[in-house]
């Protein structure tokens, strides 16, 4: 059994190419071909099989299906969050609804919803019920991350545990639930199901502390992005909000001047430079994944396998893209 | 057992009213609410449960969570619908993006079709395959349905067969769907069920055929909406394209000159009366309530059951609003 992130994404998108779709109204599955052929880091497929392969030893082609659902849920969600946000590019592509319009984002949307519950539900008879109930527990937690996330843009007064519990919702129960997904598979017990389930958790608040690093700190040739958009948007990251706790309205009164582009950045910078934020949060995504690597580590499995996912929680707090 | 609509439908409404919700961000299901008690003919569940009543003579409460979610699959499509139709009211009140916004209605429609699935799955182990594969297949038709019709509106060569084929999809099979998970859950054979199946897809496309028919030929007054706004709309309903087929070029003639509202109408019923549509549009949709009932004549049933059954689906094709 190989265990690299390269084996799995490559069989994520062989799959990924190989998916049919109903044919009576085919314009309907554009969008979602569309999406899915975009590609992404195929992290939470990735994490369903990688699970599912360690504690198994089985073929991957066994939870294949349950992997193209989770990444499909997970596009499905991208499709109308870019709607919500109006985004113009997703991945460097025009969104779905800037290519075709925002009805063909929304109803495709549903459609991959559906499709998702589909390939979920290809599961041998018994584990059905568990795989349904984890898939669908885990997407209700997404929608209230994203509507706390949606409420909070309105509110200057989010605390830091309220952010980490909007981006455990919005993010990391979605890993969580893959990574719980995979175990189900595999026919793991619900304890170790459960561990990885923390596993998950704790990744997913790593790679988002991270997200929010890179967006302020991080270097834009690697990044592929430009550097500051958080800012810009006055996005409630961990960034803002602990220095909004503790610059002594400081940055409230900047943010309140609305200077240039430029200067903003730069104003805003020199705060989390004060507050000694860029070490802070590096270290916090780190904290969250060693705690990811402490909840796997009572789970029998072979030292390679061990090793990616070790390899992985390191990545999610030190990645530079 | 009683079979009548005020029975099931005061046991649904007991159900929807007792309802809960998860509460990590309440305000996501505020539209979801404020949508399902906005009444309506609660015509799925009613169906979903008359069927179950009918083939096990058993308390309905067995299949009351499909019930509940098989409304709350169909108001979560009239969400979702009324943002893309840019509607402003539904049942007489502002619609959930009207009264909320459009992230609101986008967000709280996914939060409704996953809730939906939840509940579907609520159900002894041995018919949640079943359930759940009849209840996603049904969900994919009416987003197919959806597509079509969102397509037609861009076409002028519809064909009579086409728009029946659309309206199977969009209407017909969520009825036929709930017909046969009402069936599922009684344990009855894949026969009876597929039976039952025939059975709501005729009585749909009886209803929409209706529908059609009410809104160029009903009574305002007892309609409970003005006449003529598919005309208006130049909606491609069963009328338009039958008479855009057969009218020899003066329907499109008065659609393109685009006359007044009042004069519009007027003069597209004048071609509707001249080809006889009213009776022949009538007529067409009692033969769909008579196929209905003749779907499920060798199913063996209480005499009141059947009768329910019966004026149900003649019901669809002569009712006034």
């Amino acid at each position: 059994m190989e265990y690299s992130l390269e084996y799995f994404s490559a069989a994520v998108e062989t799959a990924v190419k190989n998916l049919s779709f109903p044919s009576t109204a085919p314009r309907l599955f554009e969008p979602v071909r569309y999406t899915l052929e975009s590609g992404g880091k195929r992290l939470r497929p990735v994490l369903l099989l990688s699970v599912f392969a360690a504690l198994s030893r089985r073929d991957i082609a066994e939870a294949m299906n349950q992997a193209l659902g989770i990444e499909i849920f997970h596009n499905f969600t991208l499709l109308h969050d870019d709607v919500m946000d109006k985004a113009d590019l997703r991945r460097g592509r025009p969104t779905v609804h800037r290519r075709w319009n925002e009805n063909a984002a929304i109803i495709s949307g549903d459609a991959m919803l559906t499709y998702a519950s589909m390939l979920m539900s290809k599961c041998p008879a018994d584990r059905l019920a568990a795989v349904n109930e984890c898939f669908n527990t885990t997407a209700m937690g997404v929608y209230e991350g994203q509507q706390l996330d949606m409420e909070f843009e309105r509110r200057m007064n989010v605390t830091v545990d309220e952010y980490i519990e909007m981006i455990k919702l919005k993010t990391s129960v979605l890993l969580a639930g893959a990574c719980s997904i995979g175990a189900i598979m595999a026919e793991a017990t619900p304890e170790i199901s459960e561990k990885l389930y923390d596993y998950g958790l704790a990744l997913g608040i790593a790679f988002q502390l991270r997200d929010d690093w890179l967006d302020t700190f991080g270097d834009p040739a690697i990044f592929g992005k430009e550097i500051g958009g958080d800012i810009l948007n006055r996005k409630k990251t961990w960034l803002l909000i602990t220095a909004l706790g503790e610059s002594e309205g400081e940055l409230a009164a900047i943010l309140a001047e609305n200077p240039t582009d430029h200067i903003l950045i730069e104003r805003v910078r020199g705060v989390y430079d004060r507050l000694n934020l860029n070490e802070r949060c590096s270290a916090l995504a780190e904290s969250y994944s060693q705690k990811a690597i402490e909840a796997i580590e009572s789970i029998e499995m072979d030292a390679d396998a061990r090793r990616f996912f070790i390899e992985l929680a390191k990545n999610a707090s030190t990645r530079s893209h």
